[in-house]
């Protein structure tokens, strides 16, 4: 059985913060509990929020360019691009909403690497085998609205590898690279009250042979050599 | 807090089983729980099991043509094809995996009214409030990976629309629409042990203003019109 749970009492996150210690002294954990964590805290945390010129109408622009390697669709002021992480999403994954006016957060630039940070913060005070993943919203390209997935992970696999096991038939399946880390990121917003930026949840139960090192970059997002769409 | 399990003893599945029925016996159910049911035992059960033509080579390709209103990719035998339902996926989303040699499982024909049939079944046998949702697993397009999505539902909501819900700040809200079905799909296939083809799953504790009537076939397939990539 997989229990999913938002931690109350998560204080407002500033620059310089250490969400390891934030997290454990809000949140009884526990052996094998992913730690999702949303992206915005973390960018706070690392200082990825800037200040728009407000006298600039297309700064906000300027900023989604400056952290797109290209840009692959336009429509009106969306801009759907390419990340230099390689994510494709909207405006670059930056956000205006839970931030102070006038203010844009940032992705952070290494999520898998902010993962390994907080990853070692908890290990550090609970000695506990955890994983951490770092969580966004993004939309789908045939598929309407939007969805939690991983920007960056530790300690957790980013793809659980089925390739040659076999079916209840004993045939063995094909096309199974299962993306647990996006599918831990959807089933984490399902725990947070509507709207009310609940940056971290706990997903407990999961398989624990989940828990290893791995890597939303290495695992999780598609070159372009091997894109079919872009 | 939100629960996930997937119940023991569900038997295969053949043609003209009462997909309500067998779920009800074998699974305490309670008001507000998530049904999340395989596509492939509902196409059993709706008899979309075809016998493959053991001395025709392009039997599985005719087959997987006969259920695409067109083609967008062919790399190699896969084919990323746009269904007649308007579900972008692989091969027409047919599978021969968990089915007899030989053989082949199509999509059900439309997905939301088999979910509203098992809803109805279950909702005669239970009284209870209940969301059901028929789910599938599909790739997606810029990130490498399956995760399990909603092809069909009833009783529980395809979107969430926060639109015009106000952040922890007071602001105003963008780019908020929830494709909950698709999350519950995806935090559903957690539950399952790995490639034991798990046909159900209860997903509890899910916010009640999800249970609504709703359709996936109108709330979250993209018409081509609103489609940037296609």
């Amino acid at each position: 059985m997989i229990t999913i749970f938002a931690p109350d009492g998560i204080p407002e996150v500033v620059a310089g913060d250490n969400l390891g210690e934030i997290i454990s002294s809000n949140c009884e954990l526990e052996n094998h509990d992913a730690v999702v964590v949303t992206s915005k805290i973390v960018s706070k945390a690392e200082g990825r929020v800037v200040h728009l010129d407000p006298n600039d109408d297309s700064a906000f622009e300027k900023l989604v360019l400056s952290e797109a390697k290209r840009v692959l669709r336009r429509r009106g002021k969306l801009l759907i691009t390419e990340t230099f992480h390689g994510f494709i999403c909207a405006n670059s994954g930056i956000d205006q909403s839970n931030v102070d006016e006038g203010c844009a957060v940032l992705l952070p630039k290494d999520p898998d690497l902010s993962a390994r940070r907080i990853h070692k913060q908890l290990l550090a005070r609970t000695g506990l085998t955890l994983g951490v993943i770092i969580s966004d919203t993004f939309g789908r390209t045939w598929r309407k609205g939007v969805t939690d997935v991983a920007l960056g992970c530790a300690g957790i696999a980013g793809i659980l590898d089925l390739r040659g096991t076999r079916d209840s038939r004993g045939r063995t399946l094909v096309a199974t690279e299962i993306a647990v880390a996006d599918e831990i990121a959807a089933a984490a917003e399902l725990a947070k009250p509507k709207a009310a930026g609940t940056p971290v949840v706990i997903v407990r139960g999961l398989h624990t042979e989940l828990f290893r090192r791995a890597s939303i970059a290495k695992e999780i997002v598609r070159h372009p050599s091997e894109d079919l769409f872009r």
